[in-house]
């Protein structure tokens, strides 16, 4: 099957998520320019859910420019990911509620984790579909990055239990690390 | 008419009622770790309500990939078919309040009724569009799945007034066996 | 400028306002199967309003399979209908909430007149762009039924301070006599 | 890359929040069709919210008019923009439910000035990946417009301190220049 399809819907979940996110920020109660700091706490949430959401969307991008054709297990595998992807809003509505606690901490990092896992899936199912000589092959190669932030989502999961505020650290570092688009995906498309 | 705009508002309406449903999930009050156990009910049927409409999606892709032209009767089939699936978030937001009773599980058992039978009416009014000899007809064949579906969400509506469990039980069943696509279209496909 | 990102944009919002709509719909408080019968009026409310932007979306549907380009002036009149279908949620919520009473159907009135000028005016800035004999002023011919139904509207707006109930018969009226699309279109596109 | 997923995207996720911005109307709690002036208020921040969201899709929508290619860069320029627009309903809420006060007329000019500073950076991405002579560049010109907006929005932000009733008198000025589509743009693709 073309992949048309699971694009074009993948691209309104997205959409819809990352816009789902800013129905949890609320105007402040008072007029005053200054209680926009009464809400600093949700918008650094906001702010740091949108970038993961958004950095979904660019690898995904990336990683269907060089995906002709794609089956069932694709499908459902490519599902998970958005599911994962649609807890996103209630974990960082926790965190911006109760603030760098254990509970929403932890809660962001298993999200998160679920989300990588859930991509390196979508991964294999390509991968399995696609010829190992192919140009998707040469595009993803071994995924380092990709394994780097399966560990880290571990480590936050765990160290959120003693310091929350590492886990949050931790969570900004791999947003650092995945805002570079896939560089190889980029290069292999140069290069063909 | 080409299929091409009624798929893109389907996909549209289906990513928006399957990221509705997440608007339900409220983060615990608390904020420990454990705290998420009090949302139990609601992620579990979150959850079943995700994979149903993820399998309506699924299965609308597959149909389509074999269709090439419509008509009005089918545009307001597939209206109908997104109306029913457009109570499922409310379908869902009652059992996840008010837990396994009567009440949601006949509900939700309705809901689906619906749905099953919009999902009948559009494979009808698409094989009335194309010939009996056609790839979608092949497809489609005598549709045994779907007669069993409907006969299991009657039996489900049932048997809510009496024990309201053994209707979640059918739910997760049916979705169990939807959630192969239907694999003769996949076959005809492939065979073409 | 070629139409195909006004269609899609105006899928998407048409989409979004369609789902909205049943946002307004909450579970009943209880957990008995007959509760469901505490939200009928909303229910009601939901469908009449579901049915009204579909037969919008149908139209639009319809009406652009014969349009060929665009310029500025049909973008703005294409917007002005999505702004007016987007009050068709409030509007909604209102006439389910306080049930048929005068405010409600007046403004339910007012907004279905807002849309229905919209949909002339987009109508009027299309056939501008294309020649008086193309396909398009072809389809559209003199649309009696366009002059009928703001007719209604501006009786069932007045209507509505004296006998709210009729204002809802008429909108169920016009709903009805628009279900069938514009069956000038579709012959015009048989006969292509 | 083909820009075709950027503006699906973009189309998306502009759809959303021009509906999310009627969210924040609610149906007044009488019943008189005079309750509606209740609302007044909220439904003219809601319209001149409407009109800038709209009026920066309509931009975009001519600006890609011309694009025939992107990079990561202009990915990221452009989902920063999409992050500006996804602040207008909030900032929208807070001067619909406070009225023209200090903080919500700041905040809101606050909001504008980085919608229209990300604009200004995704122009550039896209000047730096075509060349000097390509159409777009013809296209942009010099941005007059862009920066007489950035300048008044500054001064709006800092008037909000003093007279907020003037800030917003030149957001709708702002928004009147705009309103009339890139007109440069237009004549480049007439002439092309």
């Amino acid at each position: 099957m073309p992949p048309g399809r699971l694009i074009s819907f993948t691209d309104g979940v997205i959409a819809i998520l990352i816009t789902i996110l800013v129905l949890e920020l609320r105007p402040p109660s008072g007029d005053h320019f200054g209680d926009i700091l009464d809400e600093k706490g949700k918008l650094l949430a906001y702010i740091l859910s949108f970038v993961f959401v958004a950095i979904y969307w660019v690898n995904h991008h990336h990683l269907f420019q060089v995906v002709h054709r794609i089956d069932g297990r694709v499908l459902w595998a490519n599902i998970l990911l958005l599911f994962c992807l649609s807890l996103t809003p209630v974990a960082t509505a926790w965190l911006g509620d109760s603030g760098v606690k254990t509970g929403p901490a932890a809660a962001y990092a298993l999200v998160l984790l679920a989300c990588a896992v859930a991509y390196s899936l979508l991964t294999l199912a390509l991968l399995t579909l696609h010829e190992s000589e192919s140009q998707l092959a040469n595009a993803i190669g071994d995924d380092r990055k990709g394994r780097v932030s399966l560990a880290a989502y571990v480590v936050a999961f765990v160290l959120a239990f003693v310091w929350p505020w590492v886990s949050v650290a931790l969570f900004i570092a791999v947003a650092i690390v995945w805002f570079v688009p896939d560089s190889r995906v980029t290069r292999t498309l140069e290069d063909a």
